[in-house]
């Protein structure tokens, strides 16, 4: 099927060409957004409910509202964000085809640790980044829909009427995190623009172990959340 | 974090309970609105490039605020819109199975096509309901992102360069239109309040009719605007 390209992209005239590992970051998360959004509102359907149908659909929207607001930024800086998510397309879409959920409570599972997985990782950068591009970021964050609150209570009541679940959606979880750290790891392999603000953000070796602890942490405490640890 | 009991819906107290016509119709119109959430979210993935993909979920999206505010109104009026949706999931489901775009450019005919039908059913019955419920239902459609645009320059680009396309995507735009209006039938079959609402609407048989020859012909014109007819 043919396209045309419509709109051809039409930069506007920036005073400085913007900082390459700035735009890479604008374009991972404005594609893990979008891809998000996609997700979510598939895995919606595996739904044994309206509510939880609606719920799912409404925080994928929200994933959406976010991806325009990073699209929107990166035109402002002169950026084409089609071509800025470029790089990243292949490693989350490896992320989701490795993360399929194959039920219900994986689905709300992955929504929950992948959701608040992607806002500590923001909330980590955001500190590395220019002000307007930290305002952005947070205020991406600020809006979560309430779809949290759901995935505890639903989780926690499977848990409890078929403990089973308790150790299939712990193995699920550890898999969650450990395929992000992976794709991470292979995204910063290859863009050396992202190591350096990382390291330029957090000054060396050991402050960027740190943070991959932090984020461990958090992760860990939200699988307690779910009563899955 | 701790959990909560799951919101158990709570009527707000109406000074009259709400005529079951207009639930019935507030009803149909949300499902719709989730149903083609859902459907325009699954088909983006078939887009052959990211301009298309972010279009048809930005289209997506809308109609995820459509139903909201829909939803919304039904709670209003003291119902719970879940309820309210239940008798018009298997209809839509069964128009969507029968729908399911099997390439990109059936996507985009179904998306045009399929939101065209549905606002001009919509614009019709707002005629018939109480003016607070008109005015939500046609601010409902004033929104449309823009994704029409892009529908017709795509079909059109596409029959341009191969022809063949012309014939087929014709019989598709005659499909959707068919199972639209198969469907309705099968929904009015079993709903007498819509029934009644339309005739009382309308008049008589005859402006039933009336508008039925309207909505097929604003269909044409659709088609038309794609090249297809």
């Amino acid at each position: 099927v043919p396209t045309v390209p419509p709109e051809p992209f039409e930069p506007p005239i920036a005073a400085v060409s913007p900082d390459p590992a700035i735009v890479d970051l604008l374009g991972a998360l404005a594609y893990g957004e979008l891809s998000a959004f996609d997700r979510l509102s598939a895995d919606a359907r595996l739904a044994p409910a309206m509510d939880g149908r609606v719920v799912l659909s409404r925080q994928a929207v929200l994933e959406f509202g976010h991806y325009q607001a990073l699209a929107e930024r990166l035109t402002e800086l002169g950026v084409d964000p089609h071509a800025a998510m470029a790089p990243f397309v292949a490693a989350l879409d490896e992320f989701h085809a490795l993360t399929s959920p194959s039920n219900w409570l994986e689905c709300l599972v992955k929504a929950y640790v992948g959701d608040g997985l992607a806002a500590d990782f923001y909330r980590e950068v955001a500190e590395f980044v220019d002000p307007a591009t930290r305002e952005l970021i947070l205020r991406a964050l600020a809006d979560t829909g309430g779809s949290g609150a759901f995935a505890v209570r639903e989780v926690r009541a499977a848990i409890a009427e078929n403990p089973v679940w308790r150790g299939r959606l712990a193995l699920w979880g550890r898999r969650l995190v450990g395929e992000a750290l992976s794709q991470t790891q292979h995204v910063l392999a290859e863009r050396d623009s992202l190591v350096g603000l990382l390291m330029s953000g957090t000054g060396d070796v050991a402050s960027v172990h740190a943070l991959t602890t932090r984020i461990t942490d958090q992760h860990s405490i939200r699988m307690a959340d779910l009563g899955l640890e």
